[in-house]
């Protein structure tokens, strides 16, 4: 199948997909429409239809989508198919908290290695998974083939912890600090910040009026 | 000032742009040019100056803007002059360390209140916040007066907990569920999936020469 480069909103929209077909496919339900998955995933049916183009998966028109099609064809292009292991730096409150968190739930996602700097929870497995000394990153990722990595440690160390992480080969972080980090253009860096998605909610709210619309979609 | 209706992607920069004007501010930088601020926080400086321009915040050639200004400016927009109280509903693993996290560092928001359906926790205090049971929710948001409320319970009881929630007159919602939530148009729900974030990360790394870039913005 042809694939074509495609927008980065897009991108973001496959798993939400990918998620919601699962449902579907739990429920026993062969085939969806590009209205009943705009319904539930809350983006509208025109850009459904497009985002699915671009992968040249077409619906037939009266009929809608394969879901058992549509799953294999996401599968594969989410990468799906495989475990994918992830590494946690900084096992603090929120760490812990995600080291709980289901990500495995409908996404083939696990995080198999974590690193702390304190002595009390280093060589312990919590929440089942091992937490080893940060002087044990370079190896521990490399042993593991681990090229994505979730920083979740106070806002000062966050560069610090990125350049290790780096030069340890790491592809990708998922960055829960404040600091908006420098990396080389070949890493990849995607931002979740808290305090910045509740200032954003509170703005919006407070100037309701004079946000312009975007294409049908939440968040 | 005239306000004119601005791109949700230039809402979103606000709370960076503030945050980083305080870090200036604390270090006793003056002024600061629209590279240096590109820098920092990793947007390009035209997009950085193209974001100024909806709000009037013109800086003068050879100059660059003037940092108190900024601030004040910024403040009053993103109405951080006030204090703003949310609620939390869902106290487990998430929940907990979102009471724990730091939102009041440059940020003048404060969970207030927290709901949860755990008897062993219900009218405790935690991490300072008072825990409420669900149904004393609708009363309390409106004794406190909180229009914005975090959402972190399972995703089977998000809809349920959101209807409540939009029953009780709330106007915004962060999302932590993987559940796309229905909501009235005069309800706003910002996502944070974070299953999502890491699975299109994933799929970045997998598909990086086939995603388009967008206006020079991590995250």
């Amino acid at each position: 199948m042809a694939e074509q480069r495609i927008p980065r909103a897009t991108a973001k929209r496959l798993p939400i997909y990918y998620r919601y077909l699962n449902i579907l496919l739990d429920a026993d339900k062969t085939r969806v429409s590009s209205t009943q998955l705009s319904e539930a995933v809350k983006v509208d049916s025109a850009t459904i239809r497009r985002d699915f183009s671009y992968f040249g998966a077409l619906g037939k028109r009266g009929y809608g989508y394969d879901v058992a099609k549509l799953i294999e064809f996401f599968k594969k292009i989410l990468n799906q198919d495989q475990l994918t292991n992830v590494a946690l730096v900084g096992v603090g409150n929120l760490g812990h908290a995600l080291l709980n968190f289901n990500f495995h739930q409908n996404s083939n996602v696990r995080i198999s290695a974590a690193f702390d700097v304190n002595d009390n929870i280093v060589n312990t497995v919590q929440s089942g998974v091992p937490i080893y000394p940060l002087s044990e990153m370079g190896r521990q990722l490399q042993d593991q083939q681990i090229s994505i990595a979730i920083v979740t440690v106070p806002e000062r160390t966050a560069q610090d912890v990125t350049e290790q992480l780096v030069k340890a080969g790491i592809k990708g972080i998922l960055n829960f600090t404040p600091r908006r980090l420098s990396v080389p253009d070949s890493v990849r860096v995607q931002n979740v910040d808290l305090t910045n998605e509740l200032q954003t909610l509170i703005y919006f709210i407070d100037h309701y009026a004079e946000i312009l619309p975007t294409e049908g979609e939440q968040g």
